[in-house]
């Protein structure tokens, strides 16, 4: 077993819980049975265990330098983009015709656990790529797939999405980016562009950029944005690579990932940047929500990663390090007696429990998500689609934000697992600790995130996605009633879900009144109460299935491994899930206390 | 105003919420009145904002360098600490005839608060020389203090306290560093020690090490524990210096606190390390509490410090950022009209909201305690010492713990209010952010000030600690009652001590059948439920001081200032009181899930 992943755990996710089965039987996947899903998470173990693991360290600690408009990343860097060429990785989900493996999205999330798991920082520069490619595929002319992709798709160049400007930050409606169209039909682009991941480096051979820009005249606000393709280099007739006039004017050194790019660009100083728009004009913010929604997911899975390789680590330590002892019935401790590892110190289990909670919670919920996207995206069935985008939509928001906090606790836990140890740099710990912050700000902050789980997705369509969510729900507490012992705790999830339904009846009635700023001031607070008992379903789920295979006998991985996930469950149910009593009370507490009012000075 | 203190916040608490003049009153402290008070206050901001504040990232990108047993640390480290001894802040509190000032502790504790939050790093080079010289004075002999604290409260000799082993960690009944007595009457030192802090650096002439080992033939366990001056350099008959085999292995390089030197020290390698037993053989551990004490009271100031410098940093920032637009009624924003600066945004002002709660809250928690501190020392009153007594010993775990860990939500959501910027190291807060992370470990993690709140310090002397504690709050609830509009909050603090007893019944049930390990199995939880009502009795205390000045029109600030006292409360009490719902619920739970059994492989 590797050091920082439990594929056990992943394949019973798979397999027993989410029943990848249903989606291998959509006539796309085809070409896919429960066993290949099993080669594919082996071999990535091996893979992330010879090329990824042993460098997570080393990559951090080089960083990233900045020299006159270049960027110099690791080596390893280049090399993994080759490698993930050669192997297929990126644009894995494209049809084969476009030079893809039709891999299903559940396959490709449990892969992506299992390698942010070894190195959460280096994936990002082939996960842009990826994310790149699809959109040119997505929504681009075919001239456009073939200029770029394939070069894309072979590591060779990179790919990034570029949303953010100074002065705008999380509020596109205020990019300034211009586009004007030239005589060739291409759009002489102009504007500056920061956090683009993987702006610029030297390990590729060129750079496409996914630009948001507004065309000279395009309405005000989201609605004037259109998509462009804007290349570092141009591609000549003759093939050759031209400079296009992109500019890296500098890198942000960070907290961590500190071996992901992040950098500041400038288009068109010299006037001479062209971009190429990429389906209709004016529509460029509907098309990068494909890649958003892809990216936050992906985000998701990048911090429940960082959490599980957490976990790992602080559990192997606890199993290792001896210290003090168990407290006697008499209160006193024995000291002739040897020290115990500190995995037999209830707190220690407590934040060992805590960790297996929000990761394999998370992880479940990922791939629920992940099986929503399969769906959405292929079944034949055009109300089995809708009914699982729906979900999708609900979820996704869920899945970015719920690992990317709790993850933060999770990891902080882990640290302080190993003590003083674990501030010191001896240990990863420190470097997840750093590195998992970003995730609630990357790809849309949580208060973003929130306000599109509150404001979008619960009232879309009527609240249709609330009802297939709530009907889910209830199916996992019918089947978890099958078994005496889980009853009780379907009927804690039973009563959340009725909370729920009275905190949103409050919630809502200020969106009736019109009131839109008092219905979203607490959306945060929601999204921290919502997603607790989404991931107490997961554990209901997981615990149903773990309970099925004790009954049946009908084991993989011997009684212990489900006999634990039973544990976790009730973990989750007596540490974690009590914390909605607080956050319902808040919600529905009537003080108004965070919205600004004309006369008042709360921050003199 | 500074940039990371408010200091009129600081005097309110001193004069109007904490009484500093019940303090004043004390025959010790003759010298001072409120005006003495508020120009030390005013002074140390001066020295903070010329001495500290400008130095503050440059010593954490210097970091600390090892180099064949020397350490390079920053060169403003020396001279810190000269300025201190040349100010006397070293052993300020000392008696006129020691060298000291006499200056309070509730002083001391707020100038405390200003400095750290200008450096939290540096000043523990001081801080543990104030703490060693003080153990000296109070244990050791005569000849003792004039040999060593002179040259300590001068800033030219650094002093440190040398506990953790590599072997033992927290656990110190498995302290193995011995000491023989030798034909002079020292002892032969023998042993490691690591974690450290200012054990060795290049800015002083000598280190003087106040270190615990076992005199040979010693009981077991803590009660066989003796207490040394263990100095780097003997001195020897003519005064100079003799280097006594203290030497350093390494230094732990770590997240946060980079300029802090935290070192690995072997002492008598070669059988020629001399250290002198501070008063009685076997009391050392007993002595040392004094020290760790007092350090356990700084860590929570170094924490709520990060967390303050962080709330104003980010407060700032929220005030001069423009970003999106508040929503219309209509739900729609207006793009034609131009951006709002962030502030305005509910989730934003939540989150400067929550960091005020917490960092207010803390310090004036820290301020009652230093005033027990004060009270317990130097009352003529035996009853009045006794009683300040238990409620220091019940509030010192509370006073570190309840920074040190929502210290590290309030810095986070600090970084969360500049976004993508917070993540880089253009802004302060992401050195905040690896800075606070050290204070759950040190001095004690926060596991082990749990265990020491519920298992000793609500149990001491019959629970008198806990009943006196029980009397102040009840006091301030009838103060708070006299207001009409704070009686609803004084009422829920009612309720929350009444669910206090009622967890504390259900707990205690195990102490009394004897059953140790699960009395304090859920420790942890129990601080965090217990620490959220006694920040919130700090609440209603700030929250009818400021109604009295509102009221009676006796305002030293402007209205807004105590109507945000007010304000602040309510958010506490909306925000973070309601937490203790779900602790109490997750505490009354009967399951068992975090004690391991015999037959049990929860963590197979």
């Amino acid at each position: 077993m590797s050091q920082y992943v439990n594929t056990d755990q992943i394949k019973f996710l798979l397999h027993e819980v989410h029943d990848v089965e249903d989606v291998l039987k959509l006539p796309r996947y085809a070409d896919f049975d429960n066993e290949a899903i099993d080669i594919l998470v082996d071999s990535a173990e091996d893979f992330a265990d010879k090329e990824l693991y042993p460098y997570f360290q080393e990559i951090d600690q080089f960083g990233v330098k900045y020299e006159n408009g270049e960027i110099i990343v690791h080596p390893r860097v280049g090399e993994l983009m080759k490698l993930s060429g050669e192997n297929g990785f990126i644009g894995s989900h494209f049809d084969y015709e476009d030079g893809g493996t039709q891999t299903p999205h559940m396959a490709l999330t449990a892969l992506g656990v299992i390698m942010s798991s070894a190195d959460n920082t280096v994936l990002s520069y082939t996960g842009l790529t990826t994310g790149a490619a699809s959109l040119i595929k997505s929504f681009g002319d075919r001239e456009q797939f073939n200029r770029f992709v394939p070069n894309m798709m072979a590591g060779k160049w990179q790919g990034t999405m570029c949303l953010t400007e100074p002065q705008a930050g999380s509020s596109l409606s205020d990019i300034k980016t211009t586009a004007t169209l030239q005589e060739n039909g291409s759009y002489k682009i102009e504007g500056q562009k920061i956090f683009i991941t993987g702006g610029e480096h030297n390990q590729v051979e060129n750079i496409v950029h996914l630009l948001l820009a507004r065309i000279e005249g395009a309405p005000l606000g989201t609605k004037g944005i259109s998509l462009f393709i804007v290349p570092k280099h141009r591609i000549k007739e003759d093939g050759s690579l031209e400079y296009n006039d992109v500019f890296c004017a500098g890198e942000f050194i960070k907290m961590g990932q500190r071996g992901a790019s992040t950098t500041h660009l400038v288009f068109g100083e010299n006037q001479n940047c062209s971009g190429y728009l990429v389906g209709d004009a004016n529509k460029g913010l509907k098309y990068m929500f494909q890649m958003m929604n892809g990216a936050r997911l992906d985000v998701g899975v990048t911090a429940l990663s960082i959490a599980n390789a957490a976990y790992h680590k602080s559990l192997q330590y606890a199993k290792e390090r001896p210290q003090g002892r168990r407290l006697a019935n008499s209160g006193a401790k024995d000291v002739n007696k040897g020290q115990v590892t500190i995995i037999e110190h209830p707190d220690v289990r407590r934040m060992l429990l805590l960790q297996r909670a929000v990761v394999d919670g998370s992880i479940s919920l990922a791939l629920e998500s992940a099986k929503y996207l399969d769906i959405s995206h292929h079944s034949p069935d055009e109300k089995e689609r809708m009914a699982a985008h729906n979900l999708l939509e609900i979820l996704t928001p869920i899945t970015k934000t719920y690992p990317s906090e709790m993850g933060q606790i999770s990891v902080s836990n882990g640290l302080q697992v190993f003590g003083g140890y674990g501030f010191t740099c001896d240990f990863p710990l420190e470097q997840y600790h750093r590195d998992i912050r970003i995730t609630a700000l990357y790809e849309g902050t949580t208060g973003i995130q929130s306000m599109d789980l509150l404001g979008r997705k619960v009232t879309m369509n009527n609240g249709a996605a609330m009802f297939a969510l709530a009907a889910e729900v209830q199916k996992s507490i019918v089947s978890a009633q099958t078994y005496h012992d889980l009853k009780p705790y379907a009927q804690i999830l039973a009563e959340k879900q009725k909370v729920m339904q009275e905190v949103l009846g409050k919630l809502m009635s200020f969106a009736m009144a019109g009131d839109y700023e008092r219905f979203l001031s607490d959306a945060t607070i929601f999204m921290e109460f919502m997603s607790t008992i989404v991931i107490g379903w997961q554990w209901i789920k997981m615990a149903t299935s773990a309970k099925e295979a004790l009954v049946t006998s009908n084991m993989t991985y011997g009684a212990d491994f489900y006999k634990n996930q039973v544990h976790t469950m009730k973990f989750f149910f007596k540490y974690e899930m009590p914390k909605t009593l607080g956050l319902a009370e808040t919600l529905m507490n009537d003080e108004v206390l965070t919205i600004k009012k004309m006369e008042e000075e709360v921050f003199a």
